[in-house]
């Protein structure tokens, strides 16, 4: 059996990726959606294991300590991280590992292992970015501006990533993010090994 | 329009490279595949534009001359090779452009343009090659060990491509062709420019 790849997704707030994602893991079967371990409290409804792993602030600098996290970062005194061992656990079962973190989380994975897949989810359009962060109607004015700002900061970085889809329709996102993880899998050191006498 | 991309499909003789690529043809319709030209005179039933852009030595010479080939090779006493017009103008129309050729062949396309895409074609065993030459029967005995060992030796190469599909169902060859395309249409380097301002 072939080990499973880890792909990353990043995209800016608003542009969709948790509803092209949902349909993506619909659409592969074999996907392990990685969640993170976090020290903030749950909040109703929120489930262990589900939602996040919920960890207490000890357990999270041991796990920090014995390099147990591919990427971990401090957001409004909580941490947040990617634990190693699951995602191990699901690539060693032939899964692939989706981890859906931001562009900073995204330089620690690659610096630790350089062949993770790096895809940019990114709006069609700035105007078009704004009119959905507005329509979700969770953000005053001030906040969408702030949220649009940050996400153009981003897209800074987004020539180091691997691919770059445009979700303009969650149907054509899913196509060419299952077509990226498809093609991924055909790429020589993985395949050739299977000719070698 | 986006413009289009120039695909390379290697693979040894026997491996069901033309089953696959008129089943890519038909799924992806915005295709062109690359008509060689040669010196050798049409066969029977060959037409010109079709099969082939026949011309005479003299012309193939000056083409050659002109720096008008992508590549080319001189094979038992003709010419034979892929003209850069037919290429260029597919890829202005927002075409994807397939070239069905060799890897010493592929070699010199990439020397010259360094975007096109590698795709190796290979069997999913040497064995299974071997069978599907003699179940062709179009070679005798000794024929069929010699095409497998320029299979091998082709194969030697083949870690430079970019992309190694197996020919094992057609059907799973076609949607791994069709998958690699669509995804190295996600390429940063084509897709950025929609955000820039």
């Amino acid at each position: 059996m072939m080990r499973g790849k880890t792909f990353i997704i990043s995209g800016p707030s608003g542009v969709g990726k948790s509803t092209v994602l949902s349909a993506l893991l619909e659409k592969r079967k074999n996907l392990y959606f990685s969640v993170s371990a976090t020290t903030r409290d749950p909040r109703p409804g929120e489930l262990d294991g589900i939602h996040y792993h919920f960890m207490d602030a000890e357990s999270f600098r041991k796990w920090i300590a014995m390099d147990q996290f591919l990427e971990y970062a401090e957001y409004v005194g909580n941490f947040y991280g990617t634990p190693k061992r699951f995602v191990d656990e699901a690539m060693d079962k032939g899964q692939d590992v989706i981890l859906d973190i931001e562009v900073q989380g995204a330089l620690q994975v690659t610096s630790k292992r350089p062949d993770t897949v790096k895809i940019f989810i990114a709006p069609p359009s700035w105007k078009e970015l704004e009119r959905r962060l507005k329509d979700r109607g969770t953000d005053d004015p001030e906040k969408v501006q702030k949220r649009l700002l940050r996400a153009k900061v981003e897209f800074q970085t987004a020539h180091t990533y691997d691919y770059f889809v445009i979700n303009d329709t969650v149907e054509d996102a899913v196509r060419e993010l299952d077509a990226i993880i498809t093609a991924e899998h055909c790429k020589p050191k993985e395949r050739m090994s299977v000719l070698a006498e």
